[in-house]
């Protein structure tokens, strides 16, 4: 358990999307419609995990500390823990290098920044929710080539609280 | 690793703390003049840690996921990462179990929500800084007798940031 997580997956295919993106392949929603989330880091905090082990189904594409982040838009709903999020809500997963120190794991790099923007009309083929991920953190390096298979196909089974993974931590 | 993290010490510390204070034997700073930071979830999170090995020499006290928080008063200073904090600035420690869960580790019961709250002139033999904890985050179990013993300490050795262990991560 002493190695470092390999770089995901994600960021993998990000560069292949990035590439076909550049062909013109993508085909996918507007993803560049979504921007990046200045000031989330002072959003609220939901919650947090640390995949570590490379024998969980998610290690390729999430090994790490992450941290899950909402805008004031959306924190209502997701306190409340049902109902719709009103567009403009946001949800940022932020996924960092899960460092080993000591007989802890304590946060290193970023691996990748992702994100779920609530727009109904514009992202109806994904349950109303738009994706993108960037990858280290940057801006200028968008990851996500098909929302729906890349982001939207995990997400689907959780309809009954508008395809959001998280609950709230009191 | 597949065992649940034992209950702190710090909670057995505070047992008899209450058991103590109860007693009027307490003779530390006034921390019932620190009240629950009622609304800390809404602040901005600093950073988190998992300390999930036995081994570690502060496994017995903070063994789980914590998480950071600051408040808006603290905040500004955290992010220059240098300077003394104004009055009225507030550090939350929120600890979690961190339960195992097919190779991550996840968000279990709180066991304890420590602060640390700043006031030069009321605290000034910790540091400016006023301590208390509550055990299991009730706000009826506080658990700190010694704040100099207990917490400042440990922390009197970052005197360069105003005794404060977090950076501001990014």
């Amino acid at each position: 358990m002493n190695r470092k997580p390999t770089f995901p997956a994600l960021v993998v295919v990000a560069a292949l999307g990035l590439a076909l993106a550049a062909a013109g392949c993508g085909g996918a929603e507007p993803q560049t419609q979504i921007t990046y989330p200045e000031g989330y880091r002072n959003w609220a905090h939901v919650k947090s995990m640390v995949i570590h082990d490379p024998a969980h189904p998610l290690y390729e594409a999430f090994g790490g500390i992450h941290h899950v982040y909402v805008n004031p838009r959306g924190a209502e709903t997701l306190r409340r823990g049902s109902g719709t999020y009103p567009d403009g809500s946001v949800f940022v997963f932020d996924l960092l290098e899960a460092n080993l120190d000591g007989g802890a794991y304590v946060e290193g790099d970023r691996k990748v920044l992702a994100m779920m923007v609530k727009n109904a009309g514009r992202y109806g083929s994904t349950g109303g929710w738009g994706f993108e991920a960037f990858a280290g953190g940057d801006p200028a390096q968008r990851v996500v080539v098909d929302a729906a298979k890349d982001c939207f196909n995990c997400h689907a089974p959780q309809q009954a609280t508008d395809y959001v993974f998280s609950g709230w931590r009191k």
